[in-house]
């Protein structure tokens, strides 16, 4: 994950049109700008949501807060729900994408207070801001709303595996939590500034916050899982790309699932293959689970998308190479370039390599 | 599908230890026997749940019932909810298993008389009884209970991936409805009459109804489907087998998520490939989506199968040959083990061919 501002501009809203998403979609109209709480994350990659919303919607974000001596910072200026109330602040968002999706206990108090402070409270996670003991309640009161984006539309259909019309990319990963979603903005706004109708389409709480829009594919029944990803992106016209963000691996042994469900309804043209330079082994589970050289990683997305789509193909790899030097990333690059005879780049660090990458993606 | 009675005694279910099971897992206490209910489905793979229960546990079955026209049968005695509560019923079992799982329009009037005949209802839609205008209202008069079965436990963990102690087997598919869990329930019974100490381990519908506990599999919401299957087969002694039942299709493009989430989570040891002699495609799609040769899915299954168990292998073919003469059910099971070199039978044909495969199963 990319530290810092890295001068990425937000996405710019409007130029995104919208009224190809289907009814069943999620639309939201959240409360902003957001004070991001970390709870008591420490690791980044599990703060994903925050660090997401701060890189590609920093317009929307006042400050950050976090559970007494968590050290962990989105470098943005810490304050409580009072302070950041009164700097405009409407929501706190929950930044942290957690394994299960739980609110945790010791959340608990630093929630309270930002409904005391008159904040809305923005959740992505699984558990029910509702299952708080007494929030709902504390909220009512203070006339402050508990936001739940989690929630999959009702009534969602099962696949059909018709193929659509319209031209889909979808971001697939060797693992959790390694630039999935970020490549998949950057990919949308690189294709936008071509002049190209793209459309980011969101399948995780933060795409959704950032997006404003998008399908939480986790949270999903599983038997509508395909289903859920087919309503995700539908019929377009010819020239136009649904840029989908991926979710969790094929080769995760938690969320494979998800992400076979995500590959076949999302039916992609093109595939853009995520990974962190250097990680050889799932994040987050205590037994190893390593990871396979990455044409074979390849290979396996490549088998299952062709059932949908006979015309899958995978335009090249995007690395992530933030905790690299820059001499580093690019050896990283050229090294993965040359392994898998495809385009390499780090869509954050941009360039030469990455406009390849995204002319690998549009050159079928 | 077989068609008739087949001679199949069903599960002794004292034989059969629970006290393995999880809390986690669904216990069920259902009334039975029961009254099957076939609605207007006329081809016989949408109603295997009435099939199953007929096959695997023909005590518990007093007649059936269907909406008017309907040609299909299970040849048990065509009856009235009234009639069959004054023949000992206690409960109407909707034996349909439609695609996503709904509760139709066009069966509302016979649920209503089940429950005006003081029937119980079992379900295993996803659909709730409770959707149903009117109809709890109905049962509550007439002190009937409404059972939707397919609930999943509620605080499914995610998937850690630690290796559990015991032996696993699980039965995959090219496709749905063509003989995973007929496969798996004739495996656990011929482990059992070795005795050896087994499991049925249901994780649909029909399974748990025979079976009288389970895993909804295709319910549970998709973050947490690879851990629902690590509750479902919790560690057991070293000589314990545990038979699940698969689901769906990894070749699926509506239900390979779950596929792929059930095997992850199961960590099978062995794999038994069900298929059915001559189907040729996907059932139930508009589209065509052609299945490829057994060798390759087998190696498909087993890619994804050796990333949370490096020892599973496939010992054999389940083939349903249920539509097929003797002479020709001999030669194609004969053609399938010769293209793939492994051992294949019909489980309900029996015999010599289904000795071997149960042997390849416990022989490593």
């Amino acid at each position: 994950m990319p530290t810092g501002n890295l001068g990425i501009a937000p996405l710019d809203q409007s130029a995104r049109p919208r009224d190809t998403h289907s009814d069943l979609t999620t639309a939201l109209d959240l409360p902003s700008p957001y004070l991001l709480f970390l709870g008591d994350v420490d690791q980044k990659p599990f703060a994903k949501t925050a660090f997401g919303i701060r890189d590609w919607a920093p317009e929307r974000c006042v400050g950050e807060y976090a559970c007494e001596g968590n050290a962990l910072s989105l470098d943005l200026p810490f304050m409580s729900p009072r302070e950041a109330r009164a700097k405009g602040a409407r929501a706190l968002v929950i930044g942290v994408a957690s394994m299960g999706g739980r609110i945790k206990q010791s959340w608990h108090s630093q929630l309270f207070e930002a409904v005391e402070a008159g904040l809305d409270i923005v959740n992505g996670l699984h558990h029910r801001l509702a299952s708080v003991p007494g929030l709902a309640d504390a909220a009512a009161a203070k006339g402050s709303r508990l936001i739940d984006i989690r929630t999959p539309p009702k009534d969602l259909p099962t696949a059909t595996g018709r193929k659509r019309s319209g031209k889909r990319l979808l971001t697939v990963g060797t693992d959790c939590a390694l630039g999935k979603k970020y490549t998949a903005l950057a990919l949308t706004r690189a294709f936008t500034e071509k002049g190209l109708d793209a459309d980011f389409r969101a399948t995780g709480q933060t795409g959704i916050i950032i997006g404003g829009g998008g399908m939480p594919m986790d949270a999903v029944v599983s038997d509508f899982l395909a289903g859920a990803a087919e309503v995700l992106s539908p019929d377009a016209h010819d020239d136009h790309w649904d840029v989908i963000e991926g979710q969790g691996s094929l080769l995760h042994p938690t969320f494979a699932g998800v992400s076979l469900g995500l590959l076949h309804g999302s039916q992609p043209d093109v595939l853009v293959l995520c990974h962190q330079a250097g990680r050889e082994k799932i994040l987050g589970l205590e037994e190893d689970f390593l990871l396979p050289d990455l044409a074979s990683v390849i290979d396996l997305n490549l088998v299952h998308a062709r059932r949908t789509n006979a015309a899958a193909r995978c335009a090249g790899i995007s690395l992530n190479t933030a905790h690299l030097s820059d001499g580093e990333a690019d050896a990283a690059i050229e090294r993965v370039s040359q392994e898998t005879g495809l385009p390499c780049a780090d869509p954050i660090r941009g360039g030469a390599r990455f406009d390849a990458l995204v002319e690998a993606c549009l050159t079928s």
